[in-house]
């Protein structure tokens, strides 16, 4: 989309025809792209620059911070609102500023869409076991709000691999698939010899011991021998939908 | 493709007619698809099942098998042979068994194609530093075998921002970039800042004290803001090649 | 047992013989050995395939989800259902949905056996003190419940070496020891060098300051000079107790 | 100002002139510089000798200890009086031996301010997030109670680095700049390739899974490219100010 | 066996007699189980006390202490004599001493076998890569000089998960597996989710960046979600092939 | 004192004399020095043995298991029953069965002392920070339970370093030294430099950010310059205490 | 000096009065700040905009990549030239392109100097240990080449304190102090509690064991008690004399 | 001993009687107490200090380096002179300057000595296995230069734990024990577990794989059960010589 040169290329030109000074230029390139919260610069130019609405990490904000961001974008005209990482006080805080929002309490998240994506593109979603439901359905949420469509596998352990045989067919018609592991993280590499697209490896904080609050499942992807396997950061759904996303588009 | 569910139903095809009884079916499933060399079982069927050939990691193998690994792979009919992490001793095992093969001593390397793909979308492929060059050249290499047109910047570091200028072209019209950095890894963020598209980055064993052989680089890049980044093994150019070939396949 | 091949041996019959046809080969395939409750796929086949029911890890899934689960496997006619690492809320959720089930808070396990194999073997079970029991007993019960006898020891720690000469008798008419121990482990290199059969380490993560949570222990039991130990995952009594009943069963 | 040196010329000076004996010497030496309380021994002696009054950090003692200590220094005659990291309790029990005393529920600081020193140099504190706000405010008091002056931006992450434009004229005339960031603490490398002045970074613990409390922000600054940048520890804006301060005075 | 116990006894009882005084016997105790050459205490006891001689580990030692160490038990009368980690230096140095001597490149070991005993039982060993091959022929060799039967499949990497067809036939009937894997380790989940049988996983040193060195191979294996896996040191063939000897012996 | 080659010398003298056969002499090894509670093996001889009778510590233990054991040492004779790491709840119960027990909340101790020894050698014990003060505390209890002079200074941190001088004297007659310490641990090496006696140092818990827990002292100390220093485990004051008597004793 | 904010003011007014238009703005943008000799991107800008060249690790760089980075730097006309971590080859092929250059084999360095800057402030650099000395000799010929008057002082360890009696004088007339330190790193804290100025600590990779490979003392630099002390990475001198040199300018 | 204070007080005597001015007592406290080669500082006043001469650790300096510090500490008149960790270079270098000296290869060790103390106390040094023999002779060494009686017991590892009965006539007679392991460390418990004094703890390198270069055997002895162990550094056998010697004085 090329945005932010976009952007740069006209306003040298309405710099050049004279409509702008150097001081004012400045100014507008310092003035426009956020919203100044003072605690929060909300970047509203984000759906523009990269395709999609910036979203909320609720985690280490105020209740009121979370809110008056998320409505700072719903006023600034985001497709979608989507808070993450959100208990039930935040969740309760941003459905009182965004009276529609939807929320989902397994998954942490509170959101409210005013206009969808058409949709482009299937990521496939698997996850290792029960316990990595959450960040599973963060990431389905984000991605269904993006426009992508998606189809999940939950509690499908390497350990018992004629589990994986229902999966198949769901896998070699994927564009891209996101594997939601903890423990050992071994179901990346598995998947990632049997599909044929781009995989997404989210490692889980889910396990006990020598799992050390998912490090072993991002080693063991990161050190995978499947050679379409990328990682993201422990716990990060979030992430992963988003580059699905942004795979499906292309 | 659905490569193995393909065979498979095929298979079942022929067993239920009556062609193949159980027993040669199973014989059938367990010798196809590789060539056992004794010490290694060479993938033929990688470049039918995932649309590109095994290729070789020469660390920890002995120049005798990477160049017997290589001549079954040239057998095999692959349309390349690349072998990786190869010093001097190895590239001259395999010119020996692969005449024509090319090799570049700074990205460690040597390969030979019989045929490379047509050229499908455009991959941008930055490094931060000049020591980051032997990854970024392993990465060009492979993802140019796989039919990727690469267009390549190197020593563009974070600490002088305004080299980022001349890249900001090219960032606009990539369908995938991928960064190449040790040291903070730092890079992976801005420009996954200003890309509008997949981010790939690899994190580089450059660097020294507090950078632990990538370590730090890696960490850096997985906690990035940007969350259009998804991240490789330290040093693991090829990898992330691949990946951007994937994406720009779709 | 070879479950997994007879099977497949047995369907491939079927095909052949034109019983079934491809697409419900694949299918049956798919969806025989579990049962899919959406957020969990119950391995209803694993006391055939390996010898002993699935149990059930309570931490990280919700009572209902833990409930739904154990009731899946009692209606599948597993031989026992066990939970474990279960709070007291999971604990009551399961005695709910199994009304005849047994618990034990300090093992943190709730239980229903609905038949137990018949005893092959003596597994010793000692722990090096007494902040060891909840693992060891959960081991225990594991072991018990899968027809193993158990004799157990606890508090025999290194630093009072004569205390394990009332362990010894034991010991030497041992089929396998499962030595429990935190801070530093020593009890399994000890124990190893005095016993001739397999001995399984269970690092606990009992300790403090240095023990690091068990890594410790992990890591003095790795690298004990006695080389008839091995290891499984800190505070993983369960797994101890798995292998222990295999090992007994040759 | 080399208090302690002029102070043991003076005291060998009387010594010489007979004024006091060795053992007097030696037990004002001893007694001087500090008002021991038993469980501490509160530096009355500090501000002279470095230039800034001793400060309290409350992690780690109760509220009783911690008011003593304010009373002590404020009866010392301490220019202000400053506790960090002071939850509701200690702040209340400050208060109370303080009656004048402000406070900050969110940067977790009270303070009570007899003399200010005069205004010296500027020193500008951004952070990259939000939820780094409690450490760059707790550097912000600490700062002006010194008598410097501090310009704020909050929430300039590198992710959107067009937001940094409205930052660019006070970096230029910064004499000194505080970086407060979490997750990959990029921001320190970009913002020392643009300031011409002594940056600190202070990572903070902001983050989850792979920036593990704030170290994968310590070790991207540590490695930061820009050698204008030096680091504090985690969450250390307390740090950070007080040395922010002594280069504005020199 | 009880070796220890059974020797007390004696001991206790010949005292008892009159036979030996309260001074001989402590005498006993201490000089009879090993020769003490200065530098090593050689364990000639092990082979009656846990049926297997001692082995030596060249690693930190010169050459002449481990041909000094093989002669010991050589005339010590151990059933086989094997030097591990053995360097060219170090296995010529051996084979001086034991002129009948054999040896291994590749495995870097050197032994002699006086008398093997029979056969017992099967192991079957499996390695991920190619790579793996010196660990997985170290615990071959050491097996066999046991008398434990084994079967060697080389390069089954569980990207591929095809090429572990030809090996399910094997994993059925096998009495015990040793899985040999560097990387994420994988491969030990993978199998023991398929056989039925205790696995022992080896996880080597093999492999680059975030693979420390065989650390992410130990944790996974650790993790790992099949509760028949337990787990030896980075690169110990040598202890799992010792474990499989004696859990083939029960 | 050489309790245990004492007794088994003088068993073996009784079984020589045919006062006791072989099966009895294994029965009162076994039996003799502990007490057996089923769930802890109370060590009634460690008193004898090694001059100081067995401690409890709460952590980990129910208080009814604390309680108990506390009991039967009481019971057993022993000069002090100390019980450390013990909050409220574990405090009550042991004072309800140790009558006459002492306690001290910020020292998480209770202790009751039948006869305590006669006091050998002065240790003077000493904390950076008034936060290290629990430890320092239990060191001290436990040092004086045992018979040793204690001095102690408290928050003499190496910042300000002139704080040291009213220590020197008692630094100079001391026999040894313990010093406690959080954050860098750097006390231990000065005083280290200053005192000509053994210098045990106790890293603590105290600190945040990169102290990590205590590991950044414990590492401080063990890698100190000065050579008279040895380290025990995070927070282990009760073990320097130990040792600071066993030196003074000699 | 704001540099970059400037310039970009200047090239703004050029396009409003029409001088160029944006294609070109946008180019010069690009093009003018470094050079590009494809390899590497070097930085002629740097000393204007941040008052100091730009130098060259030469670590992870071909000797013949320096020096072409040393001589395109020399024609861009830097002040000085310098070259760091450089060994013997380096240097020679360095000295080749810059014929007056001077070296130093202990820290490693070549540098050829056009003109220093006059002399600003007094840098006082001690270090912990002798084997401390290279790192201690990179800063200050960095420091010098910047025009920094720097006094010296060599193993000055805290575990001899007396030793420090000699650089009090140097520490009370210093602007700012830098401490080179393995090992524990100690001295930073003593340091830093007797200055009145900025402390800038440079761990060092001096030391084994715990020391590892610097991290104790980079830890040990970052929790020190002392607030006036900052850290850079271990082992790098250069960047603290140039913080160092940026202190004494203000 | 008290020097330092009994130091002082002679020089305040001297001021105080107006022999020494207040210039030239600084000048002399400065100057007195070690003597300054420029790369160095000899501390010859260590012996009367700290009852034992400086000891030369080699590593990290140059052969010129360690020579001319061990030609000023003989020309300073110290009792004995010990450089350690030195290779064949270093060792020659030293016997150039100190003719009479003799040296150790495997202990890695060259000394004379003038005068060598009284015999005091009998230290018993322990290791667990041959490798770890230069540890334990570099221990030897410097003890015995200390006037310290040194009884040596190789090889006594935990795993064959009937090796220990030979130890245990000396363990009851030491005043010290020094333990010297690698791998586990586990024989520092079971040898503080069966002696009455103080044990201290020296953690070798020795060991592969989870053994991580002696941080196992470091953290297994700092959380061992027998509470009379402390430790030193990793391979330190030098420091715990010294403060066996500490203690054998008292």
């Amino acid at each position: 989309m090329g945005g932010l040169q976009a952007e740069l290329e006209a306003l040298l030109d309405e710099v050049r025809r004279g409509e702008v000074d150097a001081a004012d230029a400045l100014e507008r390139l310092a003035g426009l792209p956020y919203r100044d919260l003072g605690f929060a610069r909300v970047d509203l130019h984000r759906e523009l620059r990269q395709g999609a609405p910036e979203a909320v990490l609720a985690e280490g904000k105020t209740p009121e911070q979370v809110a008056a961001i998320a409505k700072a974008l719903d006023e600034g005209g985001a497709g979608s609102v989507l808070v993450t990482r959100a208990d039930a006080t935040v969740r309760a805080a941003v459905r009182e500023v965004l009276p529609g929002a939807q929320d989902d309490a397994r998954a942490r998240a509170v959101w409210a869409a005013r206009s969808v994506p058409e949709t482009a593109g299937l990521a496939v979603m698997i996850s290792a076991g029960t316990s990595d439901g959450p960040v599973l359905h963060e990431a389905r949420i984000r991605a269904e709000l993006l426009g992508t469509e998606v189809v999940v596998h939950e509690d499908v352990g390497v350990a018992g691999i004629h589990r994986l045989a229902s999966v198949l067919p769901d896998l070699t018609r994927a564009d891209c698939v996101v594997v939601v592991a903890g423990m050992d993280g071994a179901l990346a590499s598995v998947v990632g010899g049997l599909a044929a697209c781009p995989v997404i490896g989210v490692p889980t904080s889910v396990g006990y011991g020598a799992s050390f609050g998912g490090v072993t499942a991002l080693l063991g992807m990161l050190t995978s021998c499947a050679s379409n396997v990328t990682v993201v950061n422990i716990d990060n759904g979030f992430g992963a939908a988003y580059v699905a996303t942004l795979i499906n588009r292309i």
